[in-house]
């Protein structure tokens, strides 16, 4: 079909199920019409957006922070927790814990103001590369998605993301990859704290949690952050359910859709097992709570958009 | 001048600064040129779009909230803090302390969902009167302001509202009054919790203070929310002084603008002993800041729109 919106998206039952909710939910003479300020999508990022395996893209960026850092100060590569991420070494990893986990984010990711750490950011996506797909990380976004956020917001719907991912990170790809402002990108975040230095306003990044957003916390922030309830909410893990059934349990037409990473000849194929965003209750549940199914397989004739990286 | 986009602005320094501000930064020749992206304005609430004097307006809802607390029950009267609000007592309001008013805003305030506080805010404004305005607090919002609203979306700004008041209370008339989305209203919240009750999720409200968005807490949220230095901010307190460094303290093109409200005929004339919202390093500091001040009397032709309220 030459005016297909969802060119990317096989014919099936998901893509089906979008076609026919935006065709009501636009409807004036419909029942189920919604009203346009109501018309809210939220989207997870890491998986649902672009590729999250075998580790989600920030980890990778966090890892080369830690090595810039250890340039500049070869200790650190000798101290824990910087040197079990360094060695690769996910034993003495998991032994590091928690803890150790917010120390890697901390030194890494605070200590300077927003706006230089997104410059950071932003400076390493123009290069990074996907250590399998081998194309950089930025160009792993989901081609069929790009299509989907297009579709809704010509449709009246405001898209967010809603990502588990660090709220700077993401914005500095939301608005030239997924034309999402960074207004409209709800994430996890540091406290923070606003400072005068030489007569110059920041805002500098503490390195103290504010809020992780995964999981019931979803929910919370799309409250604080977006102040409406979505209607349409798009996830691919446990971390997106409570997102997922917060959509799909208010008044009025609802849609809710995860997407099962089960194209291992394409992409990959992970659910239960991968340790850093597990799929097992949402993907055992979905029936019960009415969520659609998304087989990257089965319902995707195309994954990623083009490669547009230079030559390497 | 009939194309006027500002017509209840007098010609005077304020609007000569705004109509130059916006020329430069909309026209694509000029080295002044803002990509639409950034062309982010935030706007302080109370005593900057509509009127926060004797009391904002927040503060007499929380009144007429603890007045049916009451008659649910007669017990309230009789305890502090409750009594000193109900008695309008202001030696013992102080006595309670802050203590005393953070116990008044979470029995009102928290323990519901955001929406089903949103419905209780929203019907309240739907009839509350100013004491001695003799109008709905909602008709207290100021033409010139809107007409400013209006005129920087229609060239391309995004329009935040920055408020130290709750962000759902102003949430409930941000749309409707304001043109502004509820997720361009960043504001003071509470901690929240999603839960699922009766097979329904639900975003409940706690009784404890996630952030109050007042002086340095106001750019970090902005940080925090939108993501965006903005370029362009409006304030009328010592409390939107940061917002207001923060925003000209940026590279390029600036424009910080401080109401001072000293029209007794038409409005009220209050500054430095405002109590719960001073006007005083702001306006000693506006030259030395860059600070544009904008005064009531002389600046604006007219002050409120129509009185749309029913008949008395």
């Amino acid at each position: 079909m030459a005016d297909d919106p969802l060119p990317s998206w096989n014919d099936g039952a998901p893509k089906r199920a979008i076609l026919d909710f935006v065709a009501r939910v636009t409807d004036a003479d419909c029942g189920d019409f919604v009203a346009p300020a109501d018309r809210v999508a939220t989207f997870d990022n890491d998986g649902t957006l672009w590729c999250e395996f075998p580790l989600q893209v920030q980890v990778f960026f966090l890892i080369d922070r830690v090595r810039e850092l250890a340039i500049a100060d070869a200790s650190i590569a000798e101290r824990q927790p910087f040197k079990a991420l360094l060695d690769r070494d996910l034993a003495a990893l998991h032994a590091v814990g928690k803890q150790g986990i917010w120390e890697l984010f901390a030194a890494t990711h605070s200590g300077m103001s927003d706006e230089a750490f997104a410059t950071l950011a932003r400076q390493w996506l123009t290069t990074a590369r996907h250590p399998e797909l081998v194309r950089r990380f930025q160009d792993n976004v989901y081609q069929p998605q790009i299509e989907l956020l297009v579709y809704l917001r010509a449709h009246g719907f405001r898209t967010f993301i809603v990502t588990g991912g660090g709220i700077e990170f993401v914005r500095a790809i939301a608005e030239s990859h997924y034309g999402v402002m960074r207004e409209q990108v709800v994430g996890s975040s540091d406290k923070r704290r606003f400072e005068i230095v030489d007569g110059r306003g920041q805002v500098i990044k503490l390195s103290e949690l504010n809020s992780f957003d995964d999981r019931e916390e979803k929910p919370a922030n799309i409250a604080l952050h977006i102040g409406r309830r979505p209607i349409l909410a798009f996830g691919n893990s446990d971390g997106d359910l409570a997102m997922l059934r917060y959509t799909l349990t208010g008044a009025g037409p609802r849609l809710g859709l995860l997407l099962h990473h089960d194209d291992e000849a394409r992409e990959f194929a992970y659910d239960r097992e991968f340790h850093f965003s597990p799929l097992a209750e949402a993907l055992e549940k979905a029936a019960d709570y009415g969520i659609t199914l998304v087989s990257m397989k089965d319902d995707w004739n195309r994954i990623f958009g083009p490669d547009t990286g230079p030559a390497a």
